[in-house]
């Protein structure tokens, strides 16, 4: 039993590739982006790192220049800055157009090659920030897509057990599960200290916090 | 009002691209997507020509090489062989997974980008190679997830001109609206003359006898 697991380099992905593993026993085909977004050198060498942990079964490594050739966020066009105001109201400016559209899409080819049943994605609806790529009715209707858009006798299912966790207790939950917290990231901005106040810093530290857990990563 | 086409080089994309402007009167985004295929650079040319052709607002070449690093296409791969005994029942090994999967996510990216309301992309269901990715069930449902994973205000038309088309209505329609025929590409495997026998010079042959039109590019 094979699944697709799509890993970012971050917490989220870092544990729903754990979860896949672990709880749901599947032998893991471990899938990473790289689309010219700011931190994408260190989000390689966490991806790496969880791979190595997860014994995977075969690795993807796959270039996606393309994203920042299209543009129109601040996680890769050098002009915008990434904010570290808050979380506020409405699509933040770091909204890559699509993106998990683009990143389903292409592990949904990836799981038909390889014969795999499921792609893991580690989205986050409530507790997150808001992108309209990461909710549960997007991701029922790509699901839907994938497969009338396969081969007859391709099932893949798409696979969101963070779905409608908040960030403690994904935080928990990663901790109880082994999950290497020290090498996942997070930071849209820094690659050597983490921000601490873009949107991702500010939702990761939070969930810490509330867990009552210590992030052992470096921050500045 | 902008649309995305996409654009293969080849005819039924080149005339779907053609009914967006000279049809319904849109301004043309003009995609390309090189993805390691054997006639990679061939179609390139006949992008480029075709955009030329309709003045198109801006131009996208985009590299997915990462298509060919999945593989499991004799698109794609170097050990797989072009079929040319003509088309059989089931879905051909010239299949890539997922493909127009993959192009209408980048083309959604791209069409909330630039605000353009529709995208054309020039599937054939019937009178076709029988691949799962270019039924109209597969393109109604990725209409449906692309505007459920896209800001609330995008709204995104998926435009398939062409989709219960004959390939002789193809041949014809396109020659009345003056697309350029002698600069599109269709053979699977050669760049300089086209092969006559791959699954897509027969259903172009096929096309143009049943038109009673002559094809004017090369054949060996």
């Amino acid at each position: 039993m094979k699944a697709v697991c799509i890993i970012s380099g971050g917490m989220d992905s870092a544990l729903s590739s754990y979860i896949a593993k672990e709880v749901d026993g599947y032998e893991v085909i471990a899938v990473h982006f790289n689309y010219g977004q700011k931190t994408e050198q260190k989000e390689l060498e966490s991806f790496h790192k969880i791979a190595d942990e997860l014994q995977s079964l075969k690795r993807f490594v796959l270039d996606l220049g393309f994203i920042a050739q299209i543009g129109g966020s601040a996680l890769t066009d050098e002009d915008k800055v990434v904010p570290t105001g808050g979380l506020e109201e409405g699509i933040p400016v770091t909204y890559v157009p699509f993106r998990n559209g683009i990143f389903l899409s292409i592990a949904a080819a990836i799981a038909e090659r390889e014969g795999a049943e499921a792609i893991y994605i580690g989205v986050v609806e409530e507790d997150s920030s808001g992108y309209p790529d990461c909710s549960e009715g997007f991701i029922k209707m790509m699901e839907a897509a994938i497969d009338r858009g396969t081969k007859p006798q391709t099932k893949i299912q798409l696979k969101t057990p963070l779905l409608h966790l908040k960030k403690e207790q994904i935080v928990q939950k990663a901790s109880e599960l082994g999950v290497p917290l020290e090498w996942t990231w997070s930071c849209y901005q820094s690659q050597d200290l983490a921000c601490g106040v873009c949107d991702s810093c500010r939702l990761r530290l939070k969930g810490f916090a509330l867990a009552g857990l210590e992030d052992p990563i470096p921050y500045q």
